[in-house]
């Protein structure tokens, strides 16, 4: 299957689905994607199991706080920039391109930059959604080094990191890009089609897609969040889909710090009065919280979108007043193991609870 | 001639010398490279004059606030990972070290890897003195490329930058840095033989030992400081030599921020009643200004050196009390350009007045 333009409304907003209130406008991602394929044709979506054990597959993606991320555009020619002094530094060229997280711009920008290079997109990622953090991935989690790592810039300036930890590269590579101005391009976990079949999330770029075509065709009949949860049902991992909330936003903290968005949101229910949801982010949703109990938990999905129109929504859009709809969602089940929970379930972001899978939470009375 | 272990006291307090104030603790530095030469042999001190033309030159030095230096020992290790690093992203092995600048610590450091290494280490620098910032150095001003740049720390973990100004590099190594702890090893502008000699300031090493010896020679007969300035006097670049002032420190004012110590100091005189003189530093002793007149400005060398002993004092370890003799030097020629001062002149450090020579200085009632 190749990614096509007209494909790209349903996979951008499908992308912003799983970015889970991370991962930027995915309008920007939209638009540079169709300006890539109008330039040099539309790229191939490679599934996972068709690499080759000895394809040479690297990654690529922005680095940086969404807040930033909207305002100073990603250039395809950082992400070039990134990728090719990795290529150099390895001395080998990539045959096809992956995701790290396939939320937000950070599953469009691969899409993009396989075209401009004329190599195949891997239908597959390394978070199964988004993350504020580069450790906070199947392929740390399951042995491919983050190191060596290249972040690049707009003025055409270049990092290479080795480092012995994914840990120790996120820490590095972040105090740069908020040096560089709290955005930039980087390519990590250079693998092999072996190392990708082994640890990477498979079809969720396809997914995306399907997420963002059954809002579309639901919107056609009226039913655009019964149409997404529906299609949910259907796939792999993310089967166990339900409305957290519906409620109307009435108070927002957000704060831009260390090159990330940090901060929480509450909602009051339309319906059962008195009901509150509280949700707290880091990039990305993290808990959610029903008058002070946890009904959906990270790595588990979070995600806000609109009540009448399925879009979702953001967290750096996420604004007083706005009338929404709160999905939980399961997360792959590579991403919920004892060893995955280590890198990125609650303790990681030092939240006080621990992981219950939302369909445990949901039969809790 | 080979630099030999009875010759590291006075190098090492003639490097202290010529970093005016920055560069950190002489005495870590001589213990590093007595150590170095007893376990690998003296190495080789080579005249500039006498490198081929396509021999590979590399620098190795370290980068931080001393008063972290200080306390956080250099080791060799280090300094391999970051040179080693360069040799292989370049492609090319180093032929010999030479020090990016001659002052504290970053004398002493290239001697003792260079001895590591069986490798000559090149009489002369970037600097011909000490300078806060990587961008401030011969090699930058005579257009040697300040990149590709390593960066390497103690745990192991280096990072290749590629900038298009040795500026941006130091922008960007200084920000890794401070995330670092304030301390990391570096190899860069990395150079051949031809251009070491188009840019390099000559025989800055061997006058290091010099100003040691003349102290040493001048302790002997209890005239520490005279026999300094005799000895300056006899040099190519440092003869406009002289005493400043003559005092007791009756403040200090010093802070560690962004990896620099910024301060100043202000001293009291011990004859001339009323009299007081003020130093300004950034890692490095600025400008001089006695009762507000400036009477030495940076590049030209200002040092602080015990009254009695004319041990050289670094910035960090200024103290209320202390009695001192303040010496101004000139700076090489090379250094004192049009083009050099753009580059390290007051304005790169935002002082308000002009460049002014030493000598002319002196002259001017």
């Amino acid at each position: 299957m190749k990614i096509e333009s007209a494909m790209l409304e349903d996979f951008a907003r499908g992308a912003a689905f799983l970015g889970t209130g991370g991962g930027g406008d995915p309008y920007i991602g939209r638009l540079c994607c169709a300006h890539a394929i109008e330039m040099h044709g539309a790229p191939e979506l490679l599934p996972l199991e068709a690499l080759a054990d000895d394809a040479k597959v690297f990654s690529v993606a922005g680095m940086g706080a969404p807040t930033v991320l909207v305002e100073k555009l990603f250039s395809l020619e950082e992400a070039h920039l990134a990728v090719s002094k990795l290529e150099r530094f390895l001395g080998r060229r990539a045959d096809a391109i992956i995701a790290a997280e396939c939320g937000g711009i950070n599953a469009t920008l691969p899409v993009a930059y396989a075209a401009m290079r004329g190599l195949p997109v891997v239908d597959a990622d390394g978070m199964g959604r988004a993350f504020p953090s580069i450790q906070m991935a199947s392929f740390n989690v399951y042995g491919v080094a983050c190191t060596p790592m290249v972040i690049a810039n707009e003025h055409g300036e270049s990092v290479i990191i080795e480092t012995g930890s994914a840990i120790a590269a996120e820490q590095i590579g972040r105090s740069l890009v908020v040096h560089m101005g709290a955005s930039a391009m980087l390519s990590c976990y250079p693998m092999t089609g072996a190392e990708a079949k082994r640890t990477a999330v498979a079809a969720t770029q396809s997914v995306a897609y399907g997420i963002g075509r059954a809002i579309a065709t639901g919107r056609g009949v009226g039913q655009p969040v019964a149409a997404l949860l529906a299609y949910l049902r259907t796939t792999a991992y993310y089967r166990h889909a339900h409305l957290l909330f519906e409620g109307k936003i009435v108070d927002v903290e957000r704060e831009t710090t260390r090159g990330w968005v940090l901060g929480r949101c509450v909602l009051e229910a339309l319906e059962d009065r008195g009901a509150r949801l509280e949700i707290r982010f880091q990039n990305e949703n993290l808990c959610a919280l029903r008058d002070g109990r946890v009904i959906a938990i990270v790595p588990d999905l979070i995600v806000v979108i609109d009540r009448e129109t399925a879009e979702p929504i953001t967290t750096e859009t996420l604004r007083y007043g706005q009338r929404v709809s709160v999905l939980g969602v399961s997360a792959p089940p590579a991403m919920r193991t004892r060893e995955a929970l280590a890198v990125f379930g609650p303790q990681a972001f030092r939240l006080d609870h621990p992981f219950v899978p939302i369909e445990t939470l949901a039969a809790t009375p």
